[in-house]
């Protein structure tokens, strides 16, 4: 079988380092020439070639940003692709990529949502265990072809994946409270710490703690910005909810309400218990 | 020299494995008879004693509650200690420990914070380089003796740490920057997320980043009530510079002002270029 990956960064690129003997050649695509040149460099495909190779594919590899995702897929439906191919997109939501998906082409998608990833990104930081033991999520699978179906399990199994399935809309729900919100969360910590005047003495104190806590504040604003843009309501939300437990405490803490404090620090305890 | 460590949890428990070969002897001395026996058992220290024995030591480390340490040096003051006694405190906020410190053994005092720990609690949970090139600040450090001072500095530079000299008032602004608020925000992230009614399938997405995020509410609620109410300004004051940025994110997202929220989220990035 011949993949292509289309975006060589961290996504793409830990997908081809892991999936080299999967595959009997891996076609790496990418409109960025420095990311083509170091994905080759580096191994993580097997040739560069432009997006017509799709045609010649048996799976591509969608590990682009969202709106890259959609008009990749608008491309790809005029293309004279292979009926058994499937097109699986790694984007972060997936009611707005499904939705716009061509419908001749719609069997050949697989939506799917890796939860993996680190805080880098370029071909440069590309790891061959990125998707190893983490969960794969796959919406609305149902409208999916069989044997589009098919691969993408092979693939999740060979990257020894969780599968999980879920509606497109519930996706994207909990992919707010999962994800998109925490990162505003972080943002909103390292913008806090960078207003303060003595900005430097306060970093000079950085244990695990605040290290874990402005991790995701190192994320690619551009990419993010897609993210919460197709995500806006649901984010929003999220971020309700969190800031109505916010102000639950600062008003206990305000009104020195120490037992009450304690027993909502007990509660958000049983986190850890399912998770 | 003797060593007397008052609370036998992970930060004494700790600081016990890793300066074993540095004393003659280490004491253990805490309440809780269950930690006595894991701390002898798991070689923290060599041997369990009383309040007492702090009267034969030369070095004290008060690893305990902020409320803890305040009436431990109340107590310490009535004792026949040694000239030289140097306690050493590792409360987490500095100020109300200091100035409720008994005069006639401010000297013997110095008052330390290290930039350490895990988010588990214990003697189980001791590990020898939790201290290794991690920061110790130790404030007003010009009250304290210049013995006690001195073995104060040689002790955080056998456990390999990195001594940050702060004012004490100055300490517990940051620290609420840094750790206490936080721990609220990570706090309420777990809250948010246990209120949905499909908390455990959001739950099964958790990649790293939320992980991360969260973790810190995994954190002991009894101490931590305690760094709460002992730095209550300083905490609602942090709580509030990050409000004001997570409302100004929160505001761009509804408004779909995208440019801004990419503008705001690399401001954020700048973090790490000081951390």
């Amino acid at each position: 079988m011949v993949c292509s990956i289309v975006g060589l960064g961290l996504m793409g690129g830990s997908f081809g380092l892991a999936m080299r003997d999967y595959f009997d050649k891996i076609i790496g695509i990418d409109h960025n020439v420095k990311h083509c040149e170091d994905a080759l460099k580096l191994g993580l495909v097997d040739e560069i070639d432009d997006f017509k190779a799709i045609e010649k594919s048996d799976v591509v590899i969608l590990a682009i940003p969202i709106k890259g995702i959609i008009k990749a897929l608008n491309e790809i439906s005029k293309l004279n692709i292979k009926k058994d191919l499937a097109v699986i997109d790694f984007g972060s939501t997936k009611e707005s990529i499904i939705n716009s998906c061509p419908q001749n082409i719609r069997k050949n998608l697989v939506a799917a949502h890796p939860m993996a990833g680190t805080e880098y990104s370029g071909p440069q930081a590309a790891i061959a265990d990125l998707y190893k033991n983490k969960v794969m999520v796959l919406c609305n699978i149902e409208d999916s072809g069989e044997i589009q179906r098919k691969k993408a399990i092979d693939i999740c199994n060979r990257l020894q994946m969780h599968i999980k399935y879920m509606d497109a809309k519930e996706h994207d729900r909990h992919a707010a409270f999962i994800s998109h919100m925490p990162h505003i969360v972080s943002f909103s910590i390292a913008n806090a710490v960078l207003k303060q005047e003595d900005k430097e003495h306060i970093v000079a104190l950085a244990a695990g703690g605040f290290r874990d806590m402005s991790r995701l504040a190192k994320s690619n604003p551009h990419m993010w910005r897609d993210i919460f843009s197709e995500n806006k309501q649901n984010l929003l939300d999220s971020i309700e909810a969190f800031k109505s437990e916010l102000k639950k405490a600062k008003d206990m803490i305000e009104n020195e309400k120490w037992d009450e404090l304690e027993e909502w620090m007990k509660t958000g305890n049983n986190l850890h218990k399912i998770m």
